[in-house]
C-alpha cells in the first residue's frame, strides 16, 4: 500500500490560500441606509438593548453560533509541542469543517502561552464572543484541569475535543469492528497506547461501555501498580484498567489482546506485534500524520479490521466525524458538558450510520449523509 | 430636519441575522483528497514547516490578513461603559466594513475584563493568530497605556482606532471645511469637547498640523492651568493647547472660536453657543449616535459647515473612512505604529478625494472610490 504523499500539495495549497478561512459580512453594506442599520447610528439601539440584557447577545450577535477553537500548540496532531503558529493550519482546517459539515462558525485562537492559569484566564476574557469553546491539541495532563475549570466558570459549553470527540469516534468504529469479527465487548481485551487526552478519553468511555479489560501503555510501558511515576490522571486510569495488574512493555501488553488502539506516535508496531494478538485482531492505528503501523503491514500480519486517523486509508477514525455535530448539538441544546450518556448514545448513533459494517467500512465517511445528525441526535 | 429613526430596523435586522459576519472556508472540502490536503494528513507538513519557521505563519495562515477588533466595552460609541456584549454589534459592524471596503478580514474580540494588565496579557496571548490589532472603544486614559505597551511587546501593528483613525478623518474634513469658509489654519481657534481617546488624538494631530490654537473642554470645563484635577494625559494636552491659558466653561470656550469639534456626548449645545462663535463657524458634532447639536439647529444659528458622525446626515466624519485603509496599509507595509507623518499625509490624501469641497461635501462618502487607496497611499 504505497500511499500518495500529500505534503507538497498541502504546502502549495496553503501558500496559495494564505489562510483557509475568511470572514464575510452576512449582509451587503452598499448604501448610507445600510450603514445606518448595520453600523452607526442604528447599531447604537442594539448596543443599548444588550447593555440592559447582555444574555441576549446570543440572539443578536455572532455569539449565536461561534465556536472558539483554542489551542496552545502543545500537543498538535502526533507532532507534539510545536507552538501556536504551527497549530494554526490544524485549527483553520477544523474551522473549515465546522462550517462545511455542520454550519457552525468557528475561529482559531492559538495561544502564545502554555501556562494553565494564563490559558484559563485568556479564554474567560474572550468568552463573551463565543457560543462554545473547543479546546484542542492541549497537552495532558493540564488539559483536564483547563477543561474542568472553564466548564465551572463559563456559562457556555467547553469541550476538549481530543478527549471526547475522539472517544466517541473510536467507540463507534469499535462497535462495528466487533460485529465484523463476531466478538462480544465483555470478552475483549483492548490495549490503548497513549495516555494523553485522547487515550484517557477513550479508556474512560470504553470502561463505561463495558469492555472486558483495558491495558493502557505509555512511553514507560504498561500502566500498572508497579509504576512509581504515575501522575494523578494515570493513577485514576489505573483504577479502571488492567484488572490483573499486568506489568511489562508494549509487546507484553499487545500479546494476547483483541484490540489495539493507538493514540500515540507513528511507526511504533511491527508485524510481530500484530501476529502476537488473539485471533481476528482489530487494529486502530490512529496516530497522525503517521500511523503506529502501516495498515498493509498490519493486514499482512493477520489484522482483520484496520483503521487509521487518515483520510487516505479505509476506516478513518477521526474526530472530524464528531466535533461538528457535537458543538451543533451542544449549542442548540444548551448543554455545557458532554456526559457519558451523550457520548455512548453518539457512538451508537454514529455506528448505525453504517448499515452493514465490513472490514473496510466500520465507520462512515465524514461526507456520508447523516453523520452530523447522528451526533446531534444524542443531545 | 426630521431624520429617520433606524432603531427598530436595526434591532430587527440584527435579530434576523443573529450575527453580522460569518466564517467561510476559502476552498471546498468535498472529497477524501480535499480532506487530505486541507486537514489530515497533509496539514501536518504545514505544521512542521511552521514549527521550524513560525514567522512564516503570515504566508500560510489567516495571519496574512486577519485583524483583531479588540474592545472591553468601556467606551462604546457615545454610550459609555456598556460591557463586552453591548460592544459586539459595533465590533461586528466594523468587521463587515473591514472586509467590504478593504478586503481585510477582521474578528471581534470583546473582553470580559476592564483591567489594563489583563487586557494587555489577553491580547498578547491571542496575538499569534493576527496580522494586526485594532483597539476600539476602550476608555481613556487606560487606552493610551494599553496601546503603548502592546506596540512595544508585539511585532504586529497595534492601533487604537479611536485616537488615530478619528483624528485623520477629522483633519481631512477640516482641511476642506477651511477651504469652504476661506480661513487659514494658523488663524483659527478650535474648541475640542471631549478629552478621551478621540479628542486627545484629534488635538495632537491638529497641533502637528499647525492650527492657531486649541481649547480643550472636558466635563469639568476648559483644560487650563487652574485645574487641579488633570490626569497625566490631560496635563500633556494642556502643554500643547490653550496658549492664553483661558479658564471657564463650555460656553466660555466656544465664544469667539472658529471651529467646534465635538467628540463627547449628545445634546450638549444650543443655538446660542453657535451664534457666539466667530463668523462662518465650522461645527463638527460627532458624538454617536446623538450629535452634540442637531445639524439643522446649528445651520439655523449660523454654522457655515456642519458635519456629524452619522451616515444619515451630510458630511459624515467617521473613522470608517480611515480604519479599513489604515490596517490594509499597515499590514501591507509592515508598519507597527502610525506616525504623525503618516497621519498628516492620510488626511491630505483623504481630503483631496473631494475635488471641489462645498459646505455639504467636505469629506468623501465611505462608498466613494479612492477612499481606501487614499489612506493606503500614506504608508
Amino acid at each position: 500500500m504505497n500511499k500518495h504523499n500529500f505534503d507538497n500539495e498541502a504546502i502549495n495549497k496553503h501558500a496559495e490560500l494564505r489562510g483557509k478561512i475568511e470572514i464575510i459580512p452576512k449582509a451587503k453594506v452598499r448604501t448610507e441606509e445600510d450603514l445606518s442599520i448595520y453600523y452607526t447610528p442604528g447599531v447604537g439601539a442594539v448596543s443599548k438593548l444588550l447593555a440592559d440584557s447582555p444574555e441576549k447577545a446570543k440572539d443578536y450577535t455572532i455569539k449565536s453560533n461561534m465556536v472558539a477553537v483554542v489551542s496552545d500548540g502543545s500537543a498538535v496532531l502526533g507532532l507534539g509541542d510545536v507552538g501556536p503558529e504551527a497549530a494554526m493550519p490544524v485549527m483553520e482546517g477544523k474551522a473549515m469543517l465546522f462550517k462545511d459539515l455542520a454550519g457552525v462558525d468557528a475561529f482559531p485562537i492559538c495561544l502564545d502561552t502554555k501556562d494553565e492559569d494564563a490559558i484559563v484566564e485568556t479564554v474567560k476574557n474572550i468568552a463573551p464572543v463565543f457560543a462554545g469553546v473547543n479546546l484542542e491539541d492541549i497537552a495532558s495532563p493540564k488539559c483536564f484541569e483547563i477543561e474542568r475549570r472553564l466548564q465551572e466558570e463559563l456559562d457556555i459549553p467547553v469541550i476538549h475535543d481530543d478527549q471526547h470527540a475522539t472517544a466517541i469516534a473510536v467507540l463507534a468504529g469499535l462497535i462495528n469492528a466487533l460485529k465484523v469479527v463476531g466478538k462480544e465487548k465483555h470478552n475483549c481485551k483492548a490495549v490503548i497506547v497513549g495516555s494523553g487526552a485522547a487515550g484517557s478519553g477513550v479508556a474512560r468511555l470504553l470502561d463505561k461501555w463495558g469492555i472486558g479489560d483495558i491495558i493502557m501503555v505509555d512511553s514507560k510501558g504498561i500502566i500498572s501498580s508497579q509504576r512509581g511515576d504515575l501522575d494523578p490522571n494515570k493513577q485514576k486510569l489505573l483504577k479502571m484498567t488492567n484488572k490483573n495488574d499486568e506489568h511489562g512493555n508494549l509487546a507484553d501488553a499487545i500479546e494476547g489482546s483483541d484490540i489495539f488502539l493507538g493514540l500515540s506516535q507513528g511507526d511504533l508496531l511491527n508485524a510481530g506485534h500484530i501476529s502476537s494478538m488473539n485471533s481476528d485482531p482489530i487494529v486502530f492505528a490512529m496516530a497522525n500524520p503517521t500511523p503506529e503501523i502501516n495498515p498493509q503491514v498490519a493486514i499482512d500480519a493477520g489484522a482483520k479490521v484496520v483503521a487509521t486517523g487518515r483520510s487516505d486509508y479505509p476506516n478513518q477514525i477521526n474526530n472530524v466525524l464528531v466535533f461538528p455535530g457535537m458543538f451543533k448539538g451542544a449549542i442548540e441544546s444548551g448543554t455545557k458538558s458532554i456526559t457519558d450518556e451523550i457520548k455512548l448514545k453518539a457512538s451508537e448513533n454514529l455506528a448505525s450510520v453504517v448499515v452493514e459494517p465490513t472490514a473496510d467500512k466500520i465507520i462512515p465517511s465524514v461526507f456520508d449523509e447523516g453523520v452530523v445528525q447522528a451526533i446531534v441526535g444524542a443531545f
